[in-house]
Order: C-alpha cells, then sequence, then structure tokens
C-alpha cells in the first residue's frame, strides 16, 4: 500500500492500493485509513475498526483527496452534525465558526442548500470574501477584528436559530447570547480551547440557555458509522450538481508537514489542509 | 378573591375564591394564580395567560398549599423537565443539584420510582440526612464541605448519566465533567448565579461536551402548558400511593415575606417555601 494523497494533524489518509492478498481491498483501489503520519505502510484490516480503513467509495471523476475532507470524515461531520443536531428549517439564521474550515465551509452551504440565513466567522478578511463572494454565504465576519457582538447583531438582528460551534471560547458565548427561543447548538470543535484548555474561563450562558429554552449537543463523527456512505454520497452528488464548492490547501511533500500543521493551528489554511505526496 | 396560602419570590399564590361573577371560577374553589404578593386581590379572568390563572384540581385531601409546590410550577417542572429532557432509564446514576428544594427532592423520588441511583448535592448536613434518610436518596453531598470532585466520584464511580440542575455556577462543571457517553443535562435553574451573573466566569467544559457527546437543554416550565393537568394528576398519585414524600417549609403572616424570601435565597429551607395568611 503506498500513500498517494495525505491529511492533516488528525492522521487521517487516502491511500492508493499498491499490493494486496484481500480480495476486499483490490489493488488500485483508494482507500481510507486512520494510520498515523507515513507515506508508505503495510496493513492487515482486521487490526482496524469498521470506520477507520475502508475502501472509497467512487468519487465520480472528483480527486481522491476529498476522501479526507468534504467526501470523508468532515463531510461527514458537516452533513449529520449540522441537519441532524442542528434541524435547520427554511428562512432560519445559521451562525457558523471556524466557517472557512473544511468542516464549517461545507455547513454553511449545506444550510444556504436549506434556505437559511448563513453567517460565518472567520480569521481573516480574504476569508470573508471567499466565503461570502465564492460561497454564498449572506455574511462573513473576520472575528479578529473585534466588537462581535456588536457585529453579529447587525446582521441577524432578529437572532440566531442555528450555531455550529468548531470553536467554543468567548466566541461561542456571545453568539450563544443571541440566539432565539429554542435555538439548536452543534457542538463539533474547539479550536479556540486547543492551546488554553487548562486556563480558560468563560461568562456563564447557564441563564441564557433556560431562558431561550437552548438545546445544546456535542458530537463525535463515528456516531454515524452506519451512515457513512450515504453522508458520503449526498455531499458527492451536491458538489456534482455545482451546489457544493470546495476548496483544499495542498501542501506538496512529506517534509512540509510540521509547517502545515502549524498552518491549520493558526488558521492559514482554506478548506481542507492536504499533504500530497 | 382571599389568598389563603401563599407563594415564594416567583410570586405564584394558591388563592380561595370568596367570591366570583365568573362560573368557572365559583365560591369556595381553589385557584393558581401569577399576581405578586398580596393578601387579597380582585381579579378578571380574561386578563391572564391560560397558565397563569386556573383553578386547581382536586388533590385528594391534600393540602392547598402544594398547589404552589410539588402539584404546581415546581412539580410540573420536575416531572417534565426531567422525564422528558434528562431521560433516565433503570440501573443510571441521576445527579441533582437543589436536591432538598422544590423541585430538586421531587426530582430525586422521581429518579429512584424509575429504578435509578440517585446522589443530590445540598447546602447542610441536616439537609443530606433529610434526603438520604426520609427521601431515599442513594447519597446527598453538602456542597459547602468542598472536595466535589472527589467526593462526587467515590459515591458515583462509574460516572454520571442523568444531570438535573437547578444550580449553575462551578458546581455545574465539575458535575458534567464526571459525566458518561450520551450524558443528558436538564437545565432548570441557576441558583449559583442569581447574585453574580454578570460576574461569573467558569471553566469550560465544551470539550468534555464534544469527547462524551452530551446534550444540554434549558427549559421554562410553560413548555409543557398543555400536559399541566396530567403531571399534577401523575404527582398526586404518586404522593397519595406514599412514593413520593413532600415538605414545606411555612411562613406564617404576610409581614414575614421579606425574611422569608431571604432565607430561600440562602438556601435555608426545606422543599417548598410557603407563605401562610
Amino acid at each position: 500500500v503506498r500513500r498517494t494523497t495525505g491529511g492533516n494533524y488528525r492522521k487521517f489518509w487516502s491511500f492508493r492500493v499498491l499490493d494486496s492478498r484481500n480480495k476486499k481491498f483490490p489493488i488500485g483501489s483508494n482507500v481510507y485509513a486512520l494510520v498515523g503520519w507515513r507515506s508508505h505502510t503495510v496493513l492487515n484490516p482486521e487490526d482496524f475498526a469498521k470506520n477507520n480503513l475502508f475502501v472509497l467509495p467512487d468519487f465520480g471523476g472528483l480527486p481522491i483527496s476529498l476522501g479526507i475532507g468534504y467526501l470523508g470524515m468532515p463531510g461527514v461531520a458537516a452533513y449529520f452534525g449540522f441537519l441532524e443536531i442542528c434541524k435547520p428549517k427554511a428562512g432560519e439564521t445559521v451562525v457558523v465558526t471556524t466557517a472557512a474550515g473544511s468542516v464549517g465551509s461545507l455547513v454553511g452551504q449545506i444550510a444556504k442548500i436549506k434556505g437559511c440565513k448563513v453567517i460565518g466567522f472567520t480569521g481573516s478578511d480574504e476569508k470573508c470574501r471567499w466565503l461570502e463572494d465564492e460561497l454564498g454565504f449572506d455574511k462573513a465576519i473576520n472575528y479578529k477584528v473585534g466588537k462581535l457582538a456588536k457585529a453579529l447583531k447587525a446582521v441577524a438582528p432578529d437572532g440566531v436559530d442555528c450555531f455550529f460551534d468548531n470553536c467554543g471560547g468567548e466566541l461561542s458565548s456571545i453568539i450563544i447570547n443571541q440566539m432565539n427561543f429554542y435555538g439548536r447548538i452543534a457542538l463539533c470543535g474547539a479550536v479556540a480551547e486547543y492551546n488554553n484548555e487548562s486556563e480558560a474561563k468563560l461568562r456563564s450562558t447557564h441563564t441564557t440557555f433556560i431562558l431561550k429554552q437552548l438545546s445544546l449537543e456535542g458530537f463525535v463523527v463515528y456516531r454515524w458509522a452506519d451512515r457513512w456512505q450515504e453522508g458520503i454520497k449526498e455531499i458527492k452528488e451536491m458538489i456534482l450538481e455545482g451546489k457544493v464548492k470546495y476548496r483544499e490547501t495542498i501542501f506538496d511533500g512529506f517534509e512540509i508537514l510540521p509547517e502545515a500543521f502549524i498552518d491549520v493551528l493558526e488558521g492559514k489554511n482554506f478548506g481542507k489542509a492536504v499533504i500530497k505526496v
């Protein structure tokens, strides 16, 4: 087995099978595998849990790198996490954090397909322009500019109904405090807290949760293990129909991996960060 | 209309009708009304929303004061809030905060009826004894003693499945961080935050919510307006069958009201605080 396209810090990879003694993994097929950072590997499929190794379905001509992006774990997280937990309805206002990442950028586009108004928070003006001009977000806000409560109120004067949170930290509290009655929050990631988890002290949103009767649910994507292929198929069709656009930040060469990893944590990438070898 | 039994700081009262020109509110009947602190009042039923004024159902010989306790708003909050949001299953471990109050003490008893292990947090050793010895809680913890994470771990070594939270603040975070996969949290009140809402800064539980896939929902009891009488009927039967015990802290005389109010906020009362005139 030789890796042809690799993933980010989460150690997911799309591999092409170079040699095989297992009929379920034929030579030439592409597989998704959770194996850590490496250029080539020898695998015994029996050593893997169900969702850590599987043959990628036909991508209809789309690049295999999407197997670790919109057509892999991030895509499934966006699709089910948003639809199943946020339960968006047409006309509602949706807020997404880390909106220019591989999960957030897909959540926002799915929300537009569902007829929602979509507001994204991201970390640069360039990313804001990409979200608004190319992906169709109604508004993108650069969270580094400050006065975020005021900025959100200006673009969502009627409040927020759905919140897909990849971020955590103070930004989450600001958004939660502008939610409407019976608002739904999906917790997917905690980028803002990865580096200071033990110290983060936040303003309480407890009273808001009660008075607005908000619901919140954290999730890990493998909850939908049984519906994995269904999610990928749905997203693939959205892409092939032109309703969803993807973008990847490609890093070329195995030796660039540490730099790519740091870029991810610093929020420099657009869409999914991919290491290509 | 003359009040015979009154409620706490939330301004709910049980009144006896002394005179009436409305057939729906006959003389001698008992009514529940959200009217503020007063000894007598004249009401036009049309001025009230559905759940702010209604004739109390037959209590089967139980005292009318329960109309503002287990057979009123707190009872309905405990019954539906716990069963509908926490969705307890037999054998699970349930934690309740402000466990000796009119909501918490009923939640704990309903949890025991459902076959759960029940742990309550309250503010004195005397209340702990009441919860354990009379109400059947498996364990009650005096939150003023400190080392709460360790104390909870000792009595719930396998983690917490359901958390009915009346409290908020740091105690909530401690409990949430000991919850099991797919744990459910109902937010009912925020006693710990009533006096310092603007300043409360809490350790983030964001990452725990994701990794444990917890769900949380805040509620206001009027959500179950359409099932109000159903809730009261169920609780009344639990009391009449001897499965649920109630206790009230009675304050006698209208002039004692400010003192009673302060006692509630200081956590001195057992069960529902009632002003009797």
